[in-house]
């Protein structure tokens, strides 16, 4: 075996062990999910598995890492085109649309999120982080849109962050339970757009 | 001891019981959560903790079934004296800055409705029904709000039914990630007075 093809033998078992871990984070939670399962479910000895991940901390970091990079590269790919405030509000209702085809990734967050609301939880500082950001920068799309006077007089562009944040989660947790329970584009695009003085896809 | 002193007794070790199980369940998770900690966080033995409970799935329904009677005793304590539409609505304002006094339950709620999306955890059907159960009666409050003459018109009580149930849950992950990040009952009852065409508190 070359070299080269070992590197690509190794990086093809991380690959599958992540793939794994987020499966099983997903379904049973962080906390009670072991690293002996997801050995077993990558056909791999509990001793093989440290070879790669020598904790399950490492392995989570690795998890949430993957994601976020895939997070970035499926943004840069399908996001949209314009940047400025309002295509981060559209990219909003399509990550909603988006979401409900990988109910895995979805029940990771909201599992991992719920268990790091306690402060000695390994992933507690990543979830504290992930929110403050995703405020920041909703609030920041939604100063985007007053400037180019598309917001609605009345709305507090930090606590309409806070409460487009909550909704998406709040939806996938009902979708989750019961995908037939809740549109969770159609009450996202429905809500931005009472934010908003022009519909979504009215302003070029 | 007398058969009656023997029941007294009896029941303060089941309500202590239930009360570990609430804190383990909401910083753990149910999956997590082992019998042995529970009973020892009692200062029983695992055989002390089974001649109560004897699956940790019992003590589970016993823990829901204890918040669900204790949250009907409040709701009939503390809750509006209307029972009518607008009365619902601003009990849930009210319900949004009295979960603040009790992180545990919430924590508790989050982790468990997380895990149970999975089609076979233990508490899947109870969050199921639970959700239907709330939406239902949100949106039959928001009906009486029309019927009023005081909801929007524009506003689907189905869809702000969905809507609303899902901010709650969303506030409340923020909250117990960062308690200083996100105003529960402010946002919530900002939320709700958009829908009405009155202030919640202006109608006697």
């Amino acid at each position: 075996m070359t070299t080269e093809r070992g590197y690509a033998t190794g990086r093809a078992r991380r690959d599958r062990i992540i793939a794994a871990a987020t499966e099983l984070f997903g379904r049973v939670g962080y906390n009670s999910a072991t690293m002996l399962e997801i050995a077993q479910a990558c056909e791999l000895t509990r001793a093989g598995l440290s070879h790669h991940f020598p904790t399950k901390e490492s392995l989570m970091e690795a998890v949430l890492e993957t994601r976020d990079r895939e997070d970035r590269e499926r943004f840069r790919r399908n996001g949209s085109p314009r940047a400025d405030g309002l295509g981060v509000l559209r990219g909003m209702v399509d990550l909603a649309r988006r979401n409900a085809e990988v109910p895995g990734i979805i029940a990771l967050y909201a599992v991992l999120s719920a268990e790091a609301a306690a402060p000695d939880h390994p992933a507690h500082d990543y979830f504290v982080r992930r929110y403050e950001r995703i405020r920041t920068e909703t609030a920041r799309a939604l100063r985007g849109t007053r400037a180019a006077g598309l917001l609605g007089d009345r709305v507090d562009p930090d606590a309409a962050a806070a409460e487009l944040t909550a909704l998406m989660d709040g939806l996938q947790l009902q979708w989750l339970l019961d995908p037939s329970s809740v549109d969770m584009a159609g009450i996202m695009r429905q809500r931005i757009e009472e934010l908003l003085t022009a519909p979504l896809d009215a302003v070029p």
